[in-house]
This record gives C-alpha cells, structure tokens and sequence, in this order.
C-alpha cells in the first residue's frame, strides 16, 4: 500500500539498509521511522504500541529473533529471546505463533547458520503475511461484489484498525475494500473513531485516505445509527484471537457494533488469518482473556498539538476510569470468517475441521 | 447540588444579583458563570451549548421570555420572541414545551404587569423542574433499592449527562443515583465518555465526583464488556424526546448500549419528564428527526490544553466525518421510563393513558 504516495509494506529497509516499521504511536500526524536495530527494540516496538495490529506484531516479533541471531545465536539466546518477545503484549495469539515459529525452524540449525537463516524466514513469513492478506482479500472482493451487483455500491464499517498497518500489506478487513476500490466499484467506508487510541480516526481514515478510499470518520457511538439509517450493507472487522467455537477477540467496541448489526439485518464478517485461531480455547466468552489496560488512556485523547502528537486531557480531575482493551462478540452475532482458505461459518464444527 | 462545595442550582443570581448559568463548553477545566442579561443572550446560550440538555434548555428559554419582557413587553415582542428561542435548537422538545407555557401564561397578563409576572414564572418553572426531578429520583431509588437488597450495592451505567447540569437541580437519571448514594446504599457509576462532546467524562464525571459519589469513565466502546461480565446491574438514561409508541430519543450511542443490557438481561431504563413526551410522535425510529451536527465535533476532541478547555486535532487530516447527535432506541428495548408520576412501560397504552 502506499503512504505519501510511496509504495511500501509496513517492515522494509530504511535509507540506511537498516530494518525499520513506522511509528503508529505518532501516525498520522507525524510519518516517523523506527529502527528495528535489535531484539530490546523490537521488543519496545510491540510492548509500546510502536507497532500494533495481531499480523504485524507477530512479524515484529520474528524479525527480533533474526537480530537476537545476528548477535548471538546460542541456544540459550534462542530460548531467552523467545520468552521476551512473548512477554511484550501477552494476549496476542499471533505473538506466540510467530515467535514459536521461529524456534522450532532455528533449533536444529547449526549456530553459525542461525543468523542469515533467520534472517530469511523473517522476510519469508512477511511475505506469507502479505500472501494470507491478500487471499483474504480475493475471498471477502466476491462479497462485495454481490452487494454492488444488488445495489450498485457497497457501504461498509469497520471498527479499530485492521488494515495494511496492521500486518505486511493489504490488511486484513480492509484487503476487500482495496481491491473493490481497485476493481471501480463503489465502496464507502464508515470507520469507527475506536476510543481510546483512535485507531480509526488516525490509522484507519489515514490509510484509505492515502489510498484515495472514500471514508467518513464516525464517533463509536454513531454506528448504530447509521444502521439503522440503512446506510451500511456490511461490517467487516479484524481480529485479534478466535476461539474454537468462533467466539471472536477484537478491539473493545466490537461486540456493540456486532448487536447492532443483526438488529438491523446486516451481515458482520470478520477477517481472519487462521493463525489467529486459538484451537485450545473452546468457548471465548468465557475463556479469552482480556487485558486491562491503564486508564490514563480513557481520560486522556490522543491529539495534534503545534503539529506533533501528543496525548491530553479530556475528563474531569480526579475521577476513576476503567479500560478493558478488547471485548468477545458471540459466535452467534458472527455472519462468517473470512479466511485465506475461504469463508466459513463461525462455528465449532467448521472450525475444528480446519484443524 | 454542589459545585466546588457550594449548594447551587443549574440557573442562579451571580453576585451582582444577575441571572446566571454555568458555561457548559467550559466545564469543568473552567468554571465560568454566564449572564443571560437579555433575550440574545439567552438564545445564544441554547444555540452554542453553553446550556445544553433538555429541561435546562426549555428552563433558559423561559428567561428569555421573561428578560424580553422586561425591555419590550409588547404583544408583537412576546410573538417574536417566543420563534427566535424556539429557533435555537429545533430538536429540543422542551424548548417548545417551555416557550408555549410562557407565551400561554402572558398573554392575557396586561402589557405593564407581564415583566415581573414572566420572571416569576420562569423562576416557578425552575422550581416545577426541580420538584419533578426529585419525584423521578424518589420513584427510580425504589429501583436502587431493590437491586441493593438483594445484591448489597447497585452499579449503574449511563451515558451522556443526565444530571444536574441538565437540568435545574438533582438531574433526571441521576437523581435515582444522587438519592441513593445520600442514603448510604453502595452505588457505583459507569459514565460513558459520550463522544463527540464527552458530556459523559467532562459532565457526568465532574458533577458525581463534587458530590462524591464514586464513578468510573468508560469509552463509550467498553459498556457493552462490563455488561458481559456482569460488572452492570441497570443502564439508566435520560432523554430528548420519547414518542408516543415508547421510543426514545437520546444522545447518539443510546441504542447500542440499550442493545446490549437486552443482550445481558440488564434492565434498561428511560428517566423522562413527561414534558418530553411528544404525543405527536406515533412512531418514533421512524419520524423523530436527528440533528447532524458539525464534522469538526468528530475530527478534534475536547481538552484541557495549558488549564483552559479547548477542541484539538484528532484524526487524519483531510478525511470525512458524520455526526448523527442522537439516536432512537426502539421502544421493546427499554424496560420503562421513570416519570414524576411513576414507572411506566414504554408502550403506546401507557404513554396514551397518561395524556
């Protein structure tokens, strides 16, 4: 995707030749680079929200093993680093996929081999970020296709960020909407603001925005509302962990828009990587965990301020605040998933047959 | 109520004994008084917000009437008068309510007598609003305290700002909340932030906590996961408008939290002077029209920038942005409405019983 005009994927070399990501803390106010010059860096890039988006942060992750190789390449770095990579934002299933991923393809090469070896399978497993996007995309392009066949355009709402910043390239929710917008087919996205971080009103607007979608920023309160109004045809949204009876984690706010969806007869997808589901949780409701976040981030918004970002406050002193940072929309709000291996139910019986 | 410790009332004389409110687009960051000197500025007060909500809105216009009666107490000056404040904020219902009243009460008072009968009405009004407010508190605490008797302590969540600054005193759907924290039952409130203004975590939030009453600020994304985890035992709103078939009218974002206390089986109710009753509506989702507000509410955010309140950047630069004011809640989600004259369902039986 582009930005500034560029092509680019979200992990790529800087001037320099050195491995750097943008910094999403800063986005879209200021377009600054960060170097992933070494394991604590990357580990920083995740645990500080430098990177965010389930796909990109298991990329993250795997590209700090690499540079953990390149200056140590024992045993005891392999396992070491692994478990502090891991540590950096627990709840990302795609964390742990990536980072044992990278275990078990290093641990029985030869430690003069491990450096240049992981190396690849860090730009190997990018590319295969940017393959699953893409598929994913094909799948939900035929979806959208079919409301414009019926209605001539297609109007869809996404929640948070689930785009190319998110993961290689394409995104994952909003892969459809690129290669509709690509094809000529009239797609409108509504994107939701996504308090506390505003991921949608800064990453999301930002990125359809430089790619010349059109898209409304609406306040996460107003979705309903403009279903209602009948002018949404479809919701997509990206995930963060999928259970194994289709229970589905994402960014806090989801669930709300999933109710609202099926009270108005709107279809809901969720694009869905299938290393995003978690086959050893069996009901999501109950079992995923949900991190709780500081509330600094509720009382406080994320603004531009003499043309820098900056975070300032926007509550009464001195009061309380809670800050879950994910919610659970029920397998039963859930239209389909749509997969890089194409779309399927999210139920229990489709799911384990995956596996 | 208190603000800073002091009892006051929502309209009050300053201390040059003039009529004075609170500038609400600067609360709380700044605690500045606003004199309705005249009928200008009067409307000026409904027309910016520095008054907002809806018995509050109808009270302001009231001494509008009165201070236009005071310079011209002509009968075209009465006529004119009451279409300029009801201009203000067409949507409002108790603006018309409340100019009606008055137009009503002077017009066969002789020319000479109508300024100081005006500003006794209006200041009678404040006080009919207060009583009212205090009668939905008494019947809603009989809510708490059933909750409380059989849980020991109620958690409530609203949305938007229903409280004092709403109204003349006590607050609609706060009132319940303030009478049962001075009884010394165990409440707890979820404040929805309430985006694009954050009425919730600049309003609610202030006016609870100078009272003491112990609150938390939720984004408006995370009411539907407290509810999931059991964390809510009643929603409790207030309104713009209720229809005559029992749909609400509230601050966009209403529906979907009345949604998902559906979904959890959390009672959901509707604090409403029957003065916001609108008979004329028969169906509300279909015929009560919805303010779109300003794009600029959406792409900038409220804060306190060095101590004094100010709107910042908060999104792309260059993207759209809708912004719906309110939302109606479909009358079969709402458990009842609290009245001054009792808890009533939100059916077409009940509501046409009433008129």
């Amino acid at each position: 995707m582009k930005i500034r005009g560029r092509h680019t994927r979200s992990v790529f070399l800087d001037d320099h030749g050195q491995i750097a990501v943008f910094d999403q803390r800063v986005l879209p106010f200021e377009i600054k680079e960060y170097v992933l010059s070494d394991l604590v860096a990357a580990h920083h890039a995740i645990a500080s929200m430098v990177v965010r988006g389930a796909p990109l942060i298991g990329i993250t992750a795997a590209f700090g093993m690499a540079l953990q190789m390149r200056d140590d390449a024992s045993d005891k770095a392999l396992t070491e680093s692994a478990e502090f990579l891991k540590s950096a934002r627990p709840t990302a299933v795609n964390l742990a996929w990536a980072v044992d991923l990278m275990v078990s393809h290093l641990t029985n090469v030869g430690v003069g081999d491990r450096s240049h070896v992981a190396m690849e399978r860090a730009w190997q497993l990018l590319d295969e970020d940017v393959a699953v996007n893409h598929a994913i995309g094909l799948r939900g392009l035929e979806l959208i296709k079919d409301i414009c066949a019926q209605k001539g355009r297609c109007q869809i709402l996404t929640h948070c960020n689930a785009g190319w910043l998110a993961t290689g390239d394409w995104g994952t929710a909003l892969a459809p909407i690129y290669m509709a917008h690509d094809e000529g087919l009239t797609v409108h996205v509504f994107a939701d603001e996504t308090r506390p971080r505003a991921q949608g009103s800064l990453l999301t607007a930002f990125e359809l925005g430089e790619h010349g979608v059109p898209v409304d920023v609406l306040v996460d309160n107003a979705g309903g509302h403009v279903m209602q109004a009948g002018e949404v045809d479809m919701v997509i949204v990206g995930t963060d962990r999928v259970a194994a009876n289709g229970d589905v984690a994402n960014k806090i706010g989801t669930y709300l828009k999933a109710l609202a969806a099926q009270d108005n007869g709107i279809p809901f997808y969720v694009a869905c990587p299938l290393s995003t589901i978690d086959h050893n949780i069996e009901d999501g409701c109950r079992d995923i965990p949900i991190e709780e976040r500081s509330r600094d981030e509720v009382l406080n918004v994320p603004v531009m301020n003499d043309g820098k970002f900056a975070w300032m406050p926007s509550a009464a002193p001195n009061v309380g605040a809670r800050n879950p940072g994910f919610d659970v929309t029920p397998a039963r709000l859930v239209t389909a998933l749509i997969t890089e291996r194409g779309i399927l139910p999210a139920t229990t019986k489709a799911i384990a047959e995956l596996a």
